[in-house]
Parts: C-alpha cells; sequence; structure tokens
C-alpha cells in the first residue's frame, strides 16, 4: 500500500480543448416557459420574435405644429411666408377627422395621426397665427418631413430579437411595442452545489482551530444568480463517502446540474471521482485541464445531466467557473454568447511565466496619468480577496512565456 | 387667447451642468437595512467592511505531501535526496498534534494547518516512500514555501468593501470568508412611474387606429430594476389634469422617486409642470436640457422626493433615463460611481453636427476584418427598435461639429 496519490493527470487539455470534448457529449435542449413582460428582463429568449405588424401602425407627427400639403408650402420663407387656414386639430389617440385640402392645415401634436391629404408637418416655432383660422409658416417642409412613416421603426415579419438574446431595458420596451406580454423564455436551470472538505465549517459559524469557513457555497451560489440559473447549496460535505454519495444523490434526483467544489484534486482524498465511478450512467469526459488556476478541473455527465468538480480553491473555483460552468449553463438557456469587448491596458507589472498552462491573470485596471494601465493582483489562488482586488483578467495562452511589463494586453473585465 | 405654446426653454443647461444643479439640491441619504449573504448579490453596501481578524487565521498548506523544517531540506535534490521519518499526518480541519522536530516531516493535504516546528511543505510529487515511516525528499523548499501566512490574505482591522460597492459574485464570496452573514447594504428604493398621453394603451392591449402601446413604462421598469431599485408602474395618465394630478399624488404619497414620461414638453399639454407648480413643496430645478435625445428633461423635487420628467419618445426616455434618473437613483443606494470604461472603436460612418446640444448617438459595435468598428444606427427618436439594434453610444460635446467617417472614438457599451 502507497501513502502517496498518483501525482499527474494523464491527459490534460487545454481549456478550449476541454470544453469542446465536454460539449460534444451535451444532449439537453433549453426548455420554454412563458414569463410577464416585467419579469423578463435578463431571461434568455427561447425563440425569435418577429413583428406582428408594422410600427408604427401609422403615420405620425415627431413635432408640435400644423400637418401640411408640403406642396402649398414648398416656397415659404421669412421673406415670403405663406397663409393657410386652419380648418381643425387632430386629438391625441384618435383619427383625424378632417382632411388636408389645398390651402389648409391641421393643428397637430407629437405622435398623432396625420390627416389624409397631410404629408408633412410645420414645426410649431417656424408659425404664428394671423387671427384664430389662419397660421403663417415660415419655413418649407419636405413631403414626409417631421413625420415617421408607417413600418419605419419596423416592418410586419421583421425579426425582431433573436432566439437565445439576454434580455435587455431597452429590449422590453421593445416587446412592450409589439404588446407580447407574455415572453417566451428559457427555464433558468437548478444548479446543486456542494462543497467538499473536513475543513469546512458553514459561513456564519465561528470556524474552529484549523477550520475554515465555506467560501464557495456563496461564491458559486452568487456566481449561478449572475449567469441567469438558480442557485441550491446542498451544504457542506466532509471528506467521508457516506456523506458525500448522499448529497450527490439528493442532488441529482432534482437538479438540472451539479457543481461540487473540492475534492477532485487526483489523490487520496478524490472523492469526486470515485463516487462519479460507482454512478452506472455516468461518464468523466475531462480531469484536469490545462489552465492555471484550475488544473484539477473534473467535467462529466450523469445520465444528461451535467456535472462539474471545481477546484475547492476558491480562486480555482471562480476562474474554473468562468471558463467552463458559464458556458455550459448557457446552453440550459439557448443563451448567444455575448459579443464582450476587451480593454486595452499597458501592463503595469510583468506577468511571469506559466508551466505550459494557459494563465488567468486577475488584473486591477485603472486610469493613470491618462493612460489605462493593468496591474496584475498577486497572490496564491486560496486568497479570495485577491479577485475582490482585481476588475479584470488577463489570459496568457501557454505558448507565451510571460509577458513583460509596458506592453499592452487585453483585459476581459469583470 | 393664443393657440400656440411658448416655443423654447428660457435656460437650457447642458448635461452635467443640469445634473449638478440637480444634485446641490439633493437631500436625502441612503437608508440601511440587512438582507442574508445569499440575497446581497448586486445589491450596494452601506458601510465599509473590514476584516474582523486575519484571513487566513492559520498558516496553510497550498500542496499535498509533507510539512517539514525548511532547514533539515535545504542541500536536497534528486542527486542528494534526503531521508525524514514521518512522524504523523495533519488531519483536515483539526489542530495537528505532532510538531515537526528535526529530521522529521508530517504528512499534510492542501489547506491544512502546518505542525509548530514545519515551516514549508514539500509537494508530493518531489518525495518518494522509501518504507511506511521515511520519506525521500528531492527538492528543498524556503522557509514559508508552499505555505500561506497567517494573514496573507487579509489582515485584522483592513478595509475590503468599501461603502457604496454594488456587490459581485467574488464579493460574496469574500463576505463568507469572513462570516458576514448578514449584510448592510442600502434600502433599494421605490420609484413610481407614469405614462402619461391620451395615445396610449396598456401594452397588453391592442391599440385603436391612432393609438400606441405604451413602451416606456415597461422600458422605464426595467430600466429601474437594472438599477438596483423597485419599479412600481402606476399606469397610463390621460391628458386629463385630474386623473394626472391623482397619480401624481398616489405616487407621492408612498413612492421615494417618481418618473412621469410624456407630457413634460413646454406646450400646452404641459401637465407634469402644471401638476408640479401646484404642489406648495415643489421646486422645479432644471427644465429643459441642451442634449439630444431628451431636450424636454424635467428636474423636480417634491419636498425632499426626486421628481423626474422625462420625454414620451422612448428613445429619448431611454437615454435621458441613463443620463439623469440612473445617477440619481444611485444617491439612494450610495453606490460609488462605476469604473466603466470605454471601447476604442473606428467611425464606420460619419455623425452629422448638433445643434449645439450634447448628442448622444446609438451605435452598434462589432468586429469588422480584424477591426472593432462602431456603426451609428440612424433613426428617429420615436423608433425603440434602433436602441435595440445598438450596443453603445457615443457621446459628441455640444462643441464638436460632427465626426468624420473613419475617426476613432469612445464607445460607453450598454
Amino acid at each position: 500500500m502507497s501513502l502517496n496519490p498518483i501525482s499527474a493527470f494523464t491527459d490534460v487539455p487545454l481549456p478550449e480543448e476541454a470544453l469542446t470534448r465536454f460539449f460534444a457529449e451535451w444532449q439537453l435542449e433549453p426548455q420554454r416557459e412563458l414569463v410577464a413582460l416585467d419579469s423578463a428582463l435578463g431571461r434568455c429568449l427561447f425563440e425569435d420574435v418577429r413583428a406582428p405588424g408594422d410600427l408604427p401602425a401609422f403615420v405620425r407627427s415627431t413635432v408640435d405644429g400644423y400637418a401640411v400639403r408640403a406642396v402649398d408650402v414648398a416656397g415659404a420663407s421669412r421673406a415670403a411666408p405663406i397663409v393657410l387656414r386652419v380648418i381643425g386639430e387632430v386629438p391625441m389617440g384618435q383619427e383625424p377627422q378632417v382632411a388636408v385640402l389645398p390651402g389648409t392645415a391641421v393643428k397637430i401634436h407629437t405622435g398623432a395621426m396625420l390627416p389624409p391629404g397631410a404629408d408633412g408637418v410645420i414645426m410649431v416655432e417656424w408659425t404664428s397665427l394671423r387671427d384664430d383660422h389662419h397660421v403663417i409658416v415660415t419655413q418649407r417642409v419636405a413631403s414626409g418631413g417631421n413625420s415617421i412613416a408607417r413600418g419605419e421603426d419596423v416592418v410586419a415579419g421583421q425579426l425582431l430579437l433573436t432566439k437565445g438574446r439576454r434580455l435587455r431595458p431597452d429590449d422590453i420596451g421593445g416587446l412592450a411595442a409589439i404588446g407580447l406580454a407574455q415572453v417566451p423564455v428559457a427555464r433558468r436551470p437548478l444548479v446543486a452545489l456542494i462543497s467538499s472538505g473536513d475543513e469546512l465549517v458553514p459561513a456564519y459559524r465561528e470556524p474552529g482551530p484549523a477550520e475554515v469557513r465555506d467560501i464557495n457555497g456563496a461564491l458559486l451560489a452568487a456566481l449561478v444568480q449572475e449567469a441567469g440559473c438558480i442557485p441550491w447549496h446542498l451544504g457542506i460535505s466532509r471528506d467521508d463517502p457516506v456523506q458525500f454519495r448522499q448529497l450527490v444523490h439528493t442532488a441529482l434526483a432534482s437538479a438540472d446540474a451539479v457543481i461540487v467544489s473540492g475534492g477532485s484534486s487526483v489523490g487520496t482524498r478524490d472523492l469526486t471521482r470515485a463516487i462519479l465511478e460507482e454512478l452506472p450512467d455516468s461518464r468523466i469526459v475531462v480531469h484536469g485541464v490545462a489552465v492555471r488556476p484550475g488544473k484539477p478541473t473534473l467535467l462529466a455527465y450523469v445520465g444528461k445531466h451535467p456535472f462539474f468538480g471545481l477546484p475547492g480553491n476558491p480562486v480555482s473555483a471562480f476562474a474554473t467557473f468562468r471558463l467552463f460552468v458559464r458556458p455550459a449553463l448557457g446552453r440550459f438557456l439557448g443563451s448567444m454568447e455575448e459579443q464582450r469587448f476587451t480593454v486595452r491596458a499597458r501592463l503595469k507589472r510583468p506577468i511571469p511565466p506559466s508551466d505550459g498552462r494557459e494563465d488567468y491573470v486577475q488584473v486591477r485596471v485603472f486610469e493613470d496619468i491618462g493612460e489605462i494601465v493593468a496591474e496584475p493582483v498577486l497572490g496564491k489562488s486560496n486568497l479570495i480577496f485577491t479577485v475582490v482586488r482585481a476588475n479584470g483578467v488577463v489570459r496568457m495562452p501557454a505558448t507565451v512565456k510571460g509577458i513583460p511589463e509596458g506592453q499592452m494586453v487585453d483585459v476581459w473585465p469583470y
């Protein structure tokens, strides 16, 4: 019997390759649910949304003034004003009861429907009243001027929002515009969390000597929530196969996905792998990734359900969640890859070479004498407050052997 | 009697000056409430958080291996291995029961407490067992190596998170680390919304001819929610002083802030200003801002409560919310100005000169043949889907007379 664990993973892909292998076996589809429009912010659209009709549905004035025939005021100027007879007013929200005939004008407000015959609106600022029935116009207007055409925003059948779109406030406004009171979105998956380790106590308890509080439970729950899913923290498992197995079974009975943190490093204490291998329908796709932090990451399935073994160190758990779990949760939501933009910054301190792994370096980006700089936040991967002090991350590919001070780098902002 | 309204605002400050004037009269302070840690994501800290003790609270191993005295293995190498007697193992989460004496080692796991006498850890990869009681060490370790010192993450009393911080997932992890089970955050203000206009019908109703759906109710509710506050949509007021007054009174009786959209342009239909002027404790600070879109914006107080009159056009309402309302709601939350970074992009189409107003131009930023470009999204300010199609905004100061195609611009991403 050897006291020593197996000391190295046998097949350690780079992060991109690890994800590719994992997604090659993905089998779940987003599930549809309807939510009220006022609950749809941040949710992912389940299906494309098309315009049920033209918007606007009628020609609308964009100013307060007078609806006219453009041809009637073609020569109007301050020097050569033109007088039109005012034959009525368009009430807001109602169809005009009068038509604009040659030589006449109808008073109109912003947003009102243009009366028949009118093809433009003179802003009130360019008019004055000669008497109660006549207006003096001192500027011309082009045909279609100061108005919005029917369908100028969107036309019937037009694709408005694409399946997988994470709904922003302006999208909510757009859905109100087309009257979509119930919005088809992807159901939010329930994500079970288990923190593993004999040294852990719940965050609300005072740790004894040699004990530490469970950081990952709260951290991962917040990350799951931020990803648009529902966290379900089952608590802490001691390094005890019986208790751990029980929690994993509870998780699998109800959750759409399971995240275990801790207990996945290759070693005597590798409970996660052991419990997974007991389960008849489990498949470990990746165990060990060439990434720093996060080498002991485990990506697996139990049946169709994804099962993640993340490192116990909070900083590693944070980084590997972003790298592996978040994209996977995006599959539940059918979410499109969001277009994110990096911030270009000058590196304020060198990044040392990595050991053949892809390196994710926490940085603090700030403006320094008019220039955007990125300062690596140093610290070992157990130190949660190194992440708190950072506001972005620099990815150093495995092929790059360190980055010198002063070089420009692309930072992914948090 | 004149049918014509007053056609211009008398004092039209630029946006920054408008906000300065408005904030000069701000009187409200954030209010404290305690929330459970798992509900604190996205909330704003009410007060600074300091470390109640050192983190970690004890010296911890960062690897699996053997706790040793660094001096004992100072000469160890593959060529000259050193043999130590293994006198025990540190159980996870428990105080070591043995001390490391000269010539001895204690087996230890990642995260466990270093035993007395040890000042470094040899990674298991650099060891092999000679027999059940002796380990062969083939690498040296510096004093303090492969371990984290007490207080290496944070020391007792250290400022961890600053008042006003909007809590991120990693902050939640940090608060778990210090055991802050209940988090002091700023109470979220209740923000009443009133949409005004005879032409409006609720989003869930089919509009009649010349009617349109209330976009701003849903849009502003989502923006309020995104800003971390609680929206309360009171519905639509027709252009009727009696109904409008009733809704404003209802809003003021319970809400922390009131937003009216529509009804604030200077004109015969300027109900908002008229109702405000009836109220004995109202002060209109700004009415009319030199900004496009958003000129008719009204910034006021009723008592201590902010009261915003936003334009009825959804795009103007969106832009002025971001410019004026969001910073004001931030005051309720005591939120620090978030450091946001712009995206530098090449302008793909010229931006025409404005008319002495500060111009906010919606753009779509995308990568085009390896370059980040920004394409202005054209469209009149009534067209909500122009915002949906954009993903950022370019600010053109009032002093800048248009921006030519091909120029680099800074884009504020949505």
